[in-house]
């Protein structure tokens, strides 16, 4: 009877360590091009794993980065490479364009176009969505400050905050399905 | 003795879940690129993972789509798009290009021709090994859409079908290996 | 009693089968890209992991490859390809460019510059980090011998090692996180 309680309660404590090993029903996605066919195949996938009811937490870097800037919103007291990286970048999810013929911006105009025709949600329509179903984005610290972009020209987006990569990693390591897009 | 009945019951329930989250020996990839050389790492993953006795299931979207397409194979009925897209887009594993390098289809005629020398298999012995050791592969119905592609043009594959990104989600979600390629 | 034990001997087994099924705290990252920003942020998530004190190990393959070339070292007995990859591939971390807004170099020493700027360490510095912390790298002898590289023109790191497809898979399917860069 002994022996038996002592082994139940080795049994609890490798079942409770299995426990906090096993991740989450969560998605992690990092965002790290700023290509508009892979950010749009970003939301398709987290706003699909939201709608199915998973966690979703969106990591934007480097030039994923721009595509989060509104277009209505300026920031001011931004130093001389700033100002290059903030004309020179696309301003919203509007401006991004597509990795493969772009054809000085004709592919991106007709992918847009097919997009409506066919019904896919456009990006803007698709960060709404995502707002909507609670989807967390996170945007890197460190290319905010590289890009030299500011807080105040970001879009409005309920659950949006600003991190390192230790964040990313904690979250990504609870998570059942983590991709670097 | 209830006591510990009861404490078994509780393990067990505890134990059951953990196994419903713990993800079979499977190896999920995504393949969004059209670029030869990504497209021979999926391969040379999925082949790789499919021979050590790995469950594979292989998601083609996007730019990934066009290389199923069979070259010998037509489809007919497409709109004034698609059949743009179908022009511009490389058809079949054996005119997918270099990511760099490509010198105008130089650099790709090269590489083929170095892998030959160096016994590195092509896209295409690739396809048919995967194919045999029961790799599955999944076209993004939005991807064909978009494109124009029709079912008709793809390639001869045992385990080949269509899906939205659910079905991607639930299986990688059930992947031990997730890939973004 | 008995009936309790040969219970208890039941769950044990199960246990053990998810201690062996759930994977280690480790970071798998293939590095296939050989971007300046891509590779850049290969290094961040490696290190940060490492000093997270997650177990690290990255995977160099095609055009991560040549990052890894010591700038310093020459290898003699290269066939005619081997001599023209040698020469038209950068030469380790300092030869890296970005992906985007390269513009013929100016935009790759604008980002050099600012990095410095803003603290934010170099490729070089980061291996340096990386082999301080005890990342493990692997690099992809498909790749070495596809470019015709020699592992005496490789750079001095502790844990460098080669291997092929099986050795990833067997790293990575025992890792929390994955990622394709």
């Amino acid at each position: 009877m002994k022996r038996l309680e002592q082994q139940l309660v080795d049994l609890q404590a490798r079942i409770q360590t299995l426990e906090a090993k096993t991740p989450s029903n969560k998605v992690s996605l990092i965002v790290f091009s700023g290509d508009m066919d892979k950010v749009l195949a970003s939301f398709v996938i987290a706003t699909g794993a939201a709608a199915m009811g998973m966690d979703v937490v969106m990591f934007f870097t480097f030039w994923g980065t721009p595509v989060l800037r509104d277009k209505g919103k300026k920031a001011g007291g931004k130093d001389f490479m700033g100002r290059i990286f903030g004309a020179m970048l696309p301003k919203g999810a509007c401006e991004v364009k597509l990795s493969k013929m772009n054809m000085a911006g004709l592919g991106t105009a007709m992918m847009k176009s097919l997009m409506k025709k066919k019904n896919v949600a456009d990006l803007e329509q698709m960060l709404a969505v995502a707002d909507e179903l609670g989807v967390r984005i996170f945007v890197c610290e460190m290319s905010m400050d590289l890009m030299g972009f500011k807080r105040e020209e970001m879009i409005d987006f309920q659950n949006l905050n600003y991190c390192g990569v230790a964040k990313f990693l904690e979250e990504a390591a609870d998570s059942r399905i983590q991709l670097f897009i």
